[in-house]
């Protein structure tokens, strides 16, 4: 990396550092002079009252600059930071979020720390964001990891935070299906988290993604997984809770999805498990689409595509009046009947046996030959 | 039974049998002439021209009087016939099939065929009806026998079929809890259909109700589960379905509820249950609601009660910017504050916090009042 650019790279780094992300006062100061000029005010405190935000913000770290080391440990992960001057960086996804509020852990990120050989941008073309329980049942480990596998088959982007059960389950399925994921942490990009997830997140990171917009060294908190939850939510077309418990970190991302926007499924499940009723309570308050495969799933990422809802089409014999009904009834499934065989069987007069079959046949419920009848095919 | 008396059920019985029920012009006759004319007349063919429809659907039964042997089997087997003229006829839940179309089996019954000894109307009152599939799985016969225990348990009456599968789990269920259960039979009242279920029945039949449309004799025939699924519905304060394939006879009953204006519950399960997949596809259409248990589904039946979905109502502070946030928490609960108070509380510049509250007023989160703001309220 060449000199100017290295010292663009050195002070995204330390801006991603120098505040709890996401920082709106320091994006903005950002994007109004750049990230070398911003970098160096904040570092020297030069700034007006009206960077008073931005004083506020960066108080606590502005002193420590650990940017080269941070670079070099992303690095040596084989990692990259991605800013919003990057080509790959998904400012489509991102929208929703500098739309949203920027109150409370709202907003877009400043930067981005990511592992892992595709463009950003591109694999959130196309995504959808499986959520669930940690403490998953099997039978959540099971649907999260078919639905992973099946919507990657479909060319489907599979986004989910690393966690333990549901998120893993749903990581798995998409590597198993050779398809694309994403691990958004809620840490840095040098940390395992959780650890015994590590194979997992070195194979996502080999075959598809781990974003952080927290820098190396940053340990996992309870509040980075409540902002985090906001990113997986903006990268996600759509957002699909697998298992939820009645209080569950899912119900978090699935409140992002529908402030962004994003269409929110649920899977059903038993209701007598316990990991199933945060589910069904989404789908019962109507926060949430129940969805039960990779098909429904997809249909909600883009309804235009094809119908979620095929109207299952009625029964051709669902509308036919008594009589009609009798004689469909009276005609055996092969062979043919005599108009007086029918009337006999129906308990029927011949003239309503005669009057129902021309309108059976007109329907195309039953066919006659030679002055006998018979079902059709 | 006295002579009069005796008359008039024999004419009933005899018209219950005339024709396959329900038959609307025989009941529009009854109705007209009263049971004992209409019995006469049909038995004798005095009919007129306009009772044309009448001639049709009597045409093949009329000169079988089987009205004695009818009542005698009954009685038998300690039932009685009840009619529109008796006090415990349920013509309030009859109500919506008189209102309903008349096409195609549907209108209210002529008469009922009734075994057990409660009061057929009382018992309607406070009634739910579950149904589904025949070949439930081990989840559905859990849950369904649990709806049907802590819903007779809290006072409903539990409507069924008297089927295999969900039916039988319902009644058991409910017989249990030492509740009220009902069976509408879709043969006569002298059957044991199905004959597996001839123990259970004979319960019902002493400690709950066994009602049924058809005259003593009458065979269990397709037809026949159809139009009595149109009873289940009528009787029920809400329908429920808990299991049900994708084609099922539940959904049969479910559209009888749907169009007699019954509020229709349908109980998820796992995505890996076939018997599962209509239940989630009337949910996803948007046809029932999601109910997990007794309690989401008796306050389907009496949404009055309790609210079943609050609506969550946003917090007002929901989506305001950093810096109105903070002029909002800067503000105390009670007494006013200064421009220049809240700016030091806030750690803004005065000119933000001027912003700031002109928007917060705008809203009607803060008032002014002699150059001081406070919280509204």
């Amino acid at each position: 990396m060449s000199g100017p650019d290295r010292n663009a790279r050195r002070a995204w780094a330390y801006l991603s550092a120098v505040a709890e992300p996401p920082c709106a006062p320091v994006i903005a100061l950002t994007e109004d002079v750049g990230a070398v000029e911003a970098a160096d005010r904040i570092r020297t405190r030069r700034l007006t009252d009206g960077d008073v935000d931005v004083l506020e913000a960066t108080r606590a770290r502005y002193a420590v600059d650990r940017s080269a080391a941070d670079l070099e440990a992303c690095e040596r992960r084989g990692g990259r930071l991605i800013t919003r001057e990057d080509a790959e960086w998904p400012a489509w996804s991102l929208l929703a979020l500098d739309q949203a509020s920027t109150a409370a852990r709202g907003g877009a990120p400043l930067a981005l720390w990511v592992r892992g050989e595709h463009d950003l941008a591109e694999a959130t073309q196309r995504s959808i964001g499986i959520v669930g329980s940690r403490a998953a049942s099997s039978y959540g480990d099971h649907v999260a990891g078919r639905l992973g596998a099946d919507l990657a088959s479909a060319g489907w982007t599979v986004v989910s935070g690393g966690a333990y059960g549901i998120d893993g389950a749903a990581h798995r399925g998409a590597l198993a299906a050779a398809g694309v994921t994403i691990a958004f942490l809620a840490c840095g990009i040098d940390r395992d988290y959780p650890a015994g997830h590590a194979r997992l997140l070195a194979e996502i990171g080999r075959r598809g993604l781990i974003v952080t917009e927290y820098p190396p060294g940053t340990t996992a908190a309870k509040h980075r997984f409540l902002t985090r939850n906001r990113l997986v939510a903006a990268m996600s077309s759509a957002v699909v809770v697998v298992e939820a418990g009645r209080r569950s970190g899912a119900a978090n991302t699935a409140a992002w999805a529908r402030r962004l926007g994003r269409p929110l499924g649920a899977v059903p499940g038993p209701v007598t498990s316990a990991t199933s009723v945060g589910c069904h309570q989404m789908i019962a308050d109507g926060q949430a689409h129940l969805v039960t495969d990779a098909a429904s799933t997809a249909a909600l990422a883009e309804p235009d595509g094809h119908d979620p809802q095929p109207p299952s089409s009625p029964r051709p014999t669902d509308d036919l009046s008594p009589s009609q009904f009798a004689v469909i009834e009276a005609l055996p499934a092969r062979g043919t009947l005599r108009v007086d065989e029918i009337a006999f069987g129906a308990s029927l007069p011949a003239d309503r046996v005669r009057a129902a079959l021309a309108i059976l046949e007109l329907r195309g419920l039953v066919v006659c030959s030679g002055g006998t009848w018979a079902l059709a095919r």
